[in-house]
């Protein structure tokens, strides 16, 4: 039995929680080999050697609101989890960067962790390498959701570099939000307005990719991040210092002439702009960029908001490529949930994978 | 560590074993938590408590060769890896009905078992319920590279599963004969006569895609059987019965004007052919045969040999799609490795996944 721990239950947070006690209740399952015996968020926190009844929803959310739940104290949450006989799993569901730096202490003592939060994986590469020394001979830590939400990216990576494969690049569109805004916006016979698509504000600076291009590139053993990497920012340079959204949309169609361009210029030669990150191991020219694929490319066939990632390697020149949803809680948690299986398959074989 | 023996060491074995010897000898691996402890082909066979040495290739080619090797007992070749006191896989790289009708005595007696070998999971449903029921307290079965060779698709198809999905449908160009077949032929401005296509003798019966259609099927829990499913034979009534490559090949083209014309049909829609295998877990239409798709579908601009298989689910409405080389003695070779590291990270955690 593997325990499991969840530090910020909100949307991801929540639709594992929904899946776990799916899972618990279905007939098509003998029994789950996790159990919930904490849960923190920014106020409250409930922990508990015993295991939270999985019985139904309303049981473990009420835990955290319930009387059981105790001011939030991460150091005393950690420590009751530390003393627990059966292996432990934190999983963090927060995009902080200071839980993110409390993983060293946490693998230490002896904690497993599973998370979708880029933070640890791609801020300082220090604290990259000491989670990855710590996890040489100590706990685990899957973060199979920080790329591609649940797709299978990073085990798909690790199986090839694990089997002596030499990875040449990872190519792929990593962005929820801009694989639908060129799909829908940069299409044959495509009439809206780049202005017209849906807030890309969040993600046209370009960070989110960086940080998903650099997890990949580190774990494909480059020592590249977030502030050495090409990044480009699709941003008008007239609406980088935009406060509001309001202005920021409102402002954007003066530079619908300018993506129209660039659009036309690429379906001309019978291409479609999309927005890419690369990882080039052999070659040292990762970056994330705009660029122009040919119709007959699989980033061109890509729809709605789907992500893709394409593997080229010794052993498949021609790329593995992996795509589907990318984003979303459902889909995040399901990579959550099955990388929690894999904790668990290490100490439960009928939890094997 | 994880003890291996390999039956039928071929040239998918012989490719395995390349990758084991080059793991073993690269400075990129701390260590190879896997043994070569057997080797046995249909003459002879070498078994020892003492893993072979993995410094040379040569080493453990000579092994089967040399003075130390005896006449082939399968019997006591698995007596031997019974008694052994490390955690044993049999890797089968036959594709022997009869080795893997051995199967269910090995898993009784304590064997894990990787195998490329599609009979077990395909040949009659009792034998694969059987394998099934042995290795939910038993040892287990990986055999990933049964579909698709190294690409991940039985461990998608499984994280799905185990993570409480809803399989709808899993649908997919299975055969690389096949693929390379109507990637080459049925494409706007291809001007290739159908029997100018490589000898397609052994897949156009459509048994191969059947096989991986029923073992995708039966793993997500569907009775399906090579017997029953639906399967387009596509190769001409007339051709059926004839017994020489020769003949066939020179007898092809009187079908060209038979294909040509399938073709154009599709072409005229704006569509292309391609063979493909379909497990309708929802509707229960599961089948396998030649059907039309849009160019702008992810089948269409699939390229060379390569093949592609779309999960359908409730997570994933918009499918979730692996493609990528899935023949060929490397990428199978790569699946068996990757299975064999996640049996031995079940006993060894410096191999975890």
């Amino acid at each position: 039995m593997l325990n499991i721990a969840i530090v910020g239950p909100g949307l991801v947070g929540g639709a594992l929680v929904e899946q776990l006690v799916a899972h618990a209740q279905s007939a098509r399952f003998a029994s789950l080999p996790i159990a919930l015996v904490g849960l923190i968020n920014s106020r409250k926190m409930a922990v508990s050697a015993t295991p939270f009844a999985a019985t139904d929803l309303a049981a473990w959310q009420s835990s955290l609101l319930g009387s059981s739940a105790q001011p939030a104290d991460l150091t005393a949450f950690a420590d009751t989890l530390a003393t627990l006989p059966s292996p432990t799993a934190i999983v963090d569901c927060t995009s902080s960067d200071a839980i993110a730096n409390l993983y060293p202490s946490w693998l230490s003592r002896g904690l497993h962790i599973v998370t979708p939060n880029k933070k640890a994986f791609s801020n300082e590469l220090s604290l990259f390498r000491e989670i990855q020394k710590l996890t040489q001979t100590g706990p685990s830590v899957f973060h199979e959701a920080t790329v591609g939400a649940g797709l299978p990216v990073l085990s798909t990576l690790n199986d090839l570099i694990r089997t002596g494969d030499k990875i040449k690049t990872i190519e792929g569109i990593f962005s929820g939000t801009l694989s639908y805004l060129f799909n829908t916006f940069s299409a044959p016979g495509a009439t809206q307005q780049f202005s017209e698509c849906p807030d890309p504000r969040d993600d046209l600076n370009g960070m989110d990719v960086a940080r998903k291009v650099t997890i990949l590139g580190r774990v494909a053993g480059l020592d590249i991040g977030t502030d050495t990497l090409p990044v480009e920012n699709i941003v008008p340079e007239a609406l980088r210092s935009v406060a509001s959204a309001d202005e920021f949309m409102q402002r954007l169609p003066e530079f619908d002439a300018h993506f129209a361009q660039l659009n036309q210029d690429a379906i001309k030669e019978g291409a479609v702009l999309r927005y890419v990150g690369k990882v080039d191991v052999a070659g040292g020219q990762s970056s994330v960029k705009l660029a122009k694929y040919p119709l007959d490319h699989p980033f061109a066939s890509l729809k709605g908001s789907d992500n893709i990632i394409a593997f080229t390697t010794e052993r498949f020149p021609n790329p593995l490529i992996v795509q589907g949803a990318g984003a979303g809680a459902a889909v995040t948690a399901f990579g959550i949930f099955a990388d929690l299986i894999k904790v668990a398959a290490q100490f439960d074989r009928s939890a094997k994978i």
